[in-house]
């Protein structure tokens, strides 16, 4: 379909968030992605320049309207769907049922598990297209090896849920998991958004930490639903997110108490070898060497009187958002898979 | 002995690293203490005031060496030591026997267990003065309500012990605890004191999370000496630290799979409910509201369908440090326990 | 009127901001002070410590409503007005007149000159009590020797306008001061209130530097109009305010090309010399010194062949507000200068 | 000599400190450049991705000795030095004689001027190596259009020269510039260096703000040297760096009292407007959207009655050295300007 040398027309919609920029950063970073469009309902008709001043020397063009991106639709081979939170289950079912060759990746939660009940939950409200649910796939890609290629559908994982799954899911049915699985996950401030708020505010978040949506956050939701379909035993999280006084990453903590350290990094190094944004090491990661990248660290230690701990190191923007849609894009479209990817970031 | 308004005469070992300084703040801050003398070795002669500016206007006097500090210790009634790692048990052994009245607060690692064995496994070495190990009150006061009136030797305990402690004590021997008993704490750069070294260094340090001294930290010694001298069943924890990007604070989360925050709740009130430094509340703490105080913040949270999460939030270098010895200063000579330490930070 | 073992009742309006907020901890912190009201329009009915909980224990009291807290003005000896801007127009002409004893003390850039046209043209609209504007005296304290005592209307300075005349103030007429004035300001984000906006959005805050207002800064107005009061020549500014990372703190900097060093150094030592809260140094202050206290740092330096160089460091909330206040309330009540003032901060 | 599709082999001398660990980050983003050796001293015989784990997946190769690489250099086409201060004064005579044809490209400050005495004042001792002082090329890239096509010696200008060169230069006999010329730069702690010290150690920078070096840095050698080589009248400028709590980035502000800011905006865009890494905007810039990137942003402001000011953006680590360095060897060897520079940093 798609070959290395392919020049792929890319749209993107809501590009002016932080992660629709963080889109836009990587398609500007693509050997085979042209933006075709890319609209901000707030910014339509603004140079993307002036609303993402990175991005001034690489797109001349202008943001469009949201109904002006939609009719740009079907020029696309692939859209990436940056809206605000639970626009996408309006906007897709009009816009996949007009254009079906064209390869939707949504960031965004509306999609992530066939289960409307447990989006009701967790997400405060009915679903609104709840019959096109099990027509995603769900692009943890590291855990997803068949179901990407040729996927038309494909629901991005949130950034905490990436950063979980990365610890968690080379451990499924190894005897190394035992409840309760308790995790922490710190995670940087981009990671609300752009529209400024209380938790954001720099004179309460530079010095602060603080936990939130202790238990109930809403990314269990699509890792219990992930890691149960298969898993031997039922999976049930302990899982407290924190804000960090940074601006990039997550920085996840998995206890595995009594378990050995030296298995659990076995595990980890073949299930990762061969990923090539994934370093293992028998240490803690240090968060600042993935942020701002698309790649990951998994780090493994324990002691042997009590047990094991593993880490995970993702920027939220990056594997958490626009890195990981990139590598599912190249999946889904067979190029390989570290096209536009491989790039380091820096040392500080 | 002493009233409410008497002048103690007080002795600073050390005074010029990060916990020295905080305790010769908190020896400012207090109406019943006059500063005698402070020793800083690599400083002696030098102005406080050059070596510490915060305090310019308060201290004229120089710093002495360690020699003349020594010297000088009979003209204390209380001797606060912040000196560096395993100095203590060198010092200790020899000014405590030749001035009994005087009150010695260790601020270090070296007495606060009766366990030689462990603290060799711990600290690297054998104790150089196991026989004085167990002649020191270690000095959690929430936890010590008998033994500080009138005690001379005092350990204070570490900064991590301390969080951990405010979190785990009000639930011994409650049914709330059940092992696994996972841990994490994140701590500010100030708890790895006054030398600059790479974990510290402000490019590497700024916008990064890692974890360290992962199930194997030495505060693990004094925290379950202290919890199973005092619990029906053993505790053993699964504890990880990890360095956060902010200057002060220790935030600490305690895991209670299946527990009812409810009842969790009610424990802590009814531990601290009496206790005018620390606040409860159903929440999560926000660090920022302890750094720079003697206070801390209890919060607890959860799902029902999960359970519970208990937080503490104190600063390193007060609670974790020297408010913490001022407060026990206060029990052991008699001075209400708030002497000193009844004064709010900033909300921000 | 007032001594030093006088209890004076206090009124806060507007308390729930962070200068609103910081004067309540100053109110907390001042051995003569009670608080009487507080009014947090918002958060009226709310416990003061559930909106401020770093003043917990300090605060039983509820805020009231703005009109409640106007009917309780009779009870308080001193009013601080901490309002969002321009509302205190509005506010001190009802008031004042009727509670003609009361001391008010404006902390926003309400009255802080008597030029009805420069408000407008720095302000933005015409002023509403333009009859009152002569009456107040403006509160930089260490310039302002004769006027406090006694006064019942006092304008507290802005927080750039605090460390811009810091630095100036002493070299008036005295040579060293020659066309152009160059001074750049470095400011935390606690500057910019407790309102969340894009400058202060964590994420875009928080490794970042910029400029804004430039030569063109309110502040501009009431510098240049007291300076202009005393100076034997025309003082003009090239004042560019910018955004610092960091929470609070004002750090000045003033260019004297072709001026002695020592003699600007001196100039400081005589003028701030008998100044208890003014510390000044041949060398840059460390802004983190002053912050959360009341206190400045002036720096002088130079070299030989260039000029010299004055920095000033402040806390934006201290000196820069509240401290201000509070001293400014000392001197008018008759009080010592350091009344609830002579606290020290961290050395981090 | 190369065109844009050579495959040119680097060297790079000090690779393993922040400006060496940058270049070999810039090696690996080039598509031209093949990494040829690197060394790191202290590291020797280590994996280049141990010690810069950001670029594990990028180097298989380990750190040579500096002994092993000077015997490697003839193998290189361009061999960057990053040695720590003042040794590559020793270095460069004994390799580039032996080596012509290599293109050496030297980040330290020992080659930046043609003035013997001017190095001996301002970096406190004799030169060693006076005699190849004119031979080098100053790499101001902007400023040196002709000099630098095949160019063999090339020495890279400090951090805060590219800064302050980028705000003058343009303005060169012009009209625009008077004396006294004021300049301050704020600085990120990355210019400090890999080794740790006081001024960048955590709790002391974190929400710190200072100046150094005031009016003496050694960084006006080479300014005021390039600036008068060129100037019609005598350039002397008022210089005061700053370190601010970032990582990276250098924010140049320079005054220019009384001068009209639309002519200065002109003469910045007809200066820059051919340059593919620099934007010029009619505000302040952002300094967060340079870093981690190769580009420069210039800003221009003022007010009509007093004058304008110009600022400057750049990453001390990018266009302030290894940007710059990887820039200037696309100009020597002949290849596209932005070659291996063409890739954006984030929003934030």
């Amino acid at each position: 379909m798609f070959s290395n040398d392919s020049t792929i027309r890319a749209g993107v919609l809501g590009a002016s968030g932080y992660i629709g920029g963080e889109v836009m950063r990587y398609v500007a970073l693509h050997p085979n992605l042209r933006l075709e469009f890319a609209t901000a309902n707030r910014d339509a008709g603004r140079p993307i320049g002036d609303v993402l001043p990175n991005l001034r020397a690489f797109f001349p063009q202008e943001f469009l309207s949201a109904d002006a991106g939609e009719a740009r639709a079907g020029d696309a081979d692939v859209v990436f769907l940056a809206l605000p939170h639970s626009e996408s289950q309006d906007v897709v079912p009009r816009l996949a049922a007009r254009h079906p060759d064209t390869t939707w990746i949504d960031l965004a939660g509306d999609f992530r598990t066939p289960d409307p009940d447990g989006f009701a939950k967790y997400y405060g409200g009915p679903h609104r297209a709840p019959d096109l649910l099990d027509r995603f796939v769900y692009g943890f890609t590291e855990g997803q090896t068949d179901a990407l290629p040729g996927a038309r559908l494909i629901a991005n994982p949130g950034c905490f849920a990436t950063g979980v799954l990365l610890a968690l899911f080379p451990l499924l049915n190894t005897g190394m998991l035992s409840d309760p699985i308790c995790v922490t996950a710190l995670t940087g401030s981009s990671g609300s958004g752009r529209e400024p708020r209380p938790t954001t505010h720099h004179p309460e978040r530079a010095q602060n930490l603080r936990a939130y949506k202790m238990l109930r956050h809403q990314h269990l939701l699509e890792v219990e639903w992930f890691l149960n379909g298969r898993s031997d035993s039922e999976i049930r999280l302990q899982f407290v997110p924190q804000s960090a006084p940074i601006v990039r990453g997550i920085f996840t903590t998995l206890f595995l108490p009594g378990k050995p350290a030296e298995a659990v990094l076995d595990l980890m190094e073949t299930a990762y070898g061969a990923s090539p944004l994934i370093d293992v090491t028998p240490a803690s990661p240090d968060l600042r060497v993935v942020q701002s990248t698309p790649r990951a660290v998994i780090g493994v230690a324990g002691a042997e009187d009590r047990g094991a701990v593993v880490f995970s190191a993702i920027d939220n923007l990056g594997k958490g958002a626009a890195g990981q849609a990139i590598q599912n894009m190249n999946r889904a479209l067979g190029l390989a898979e570290t096209a536009g990817l491989d790039w380091p970031g820096g040392y500080v």
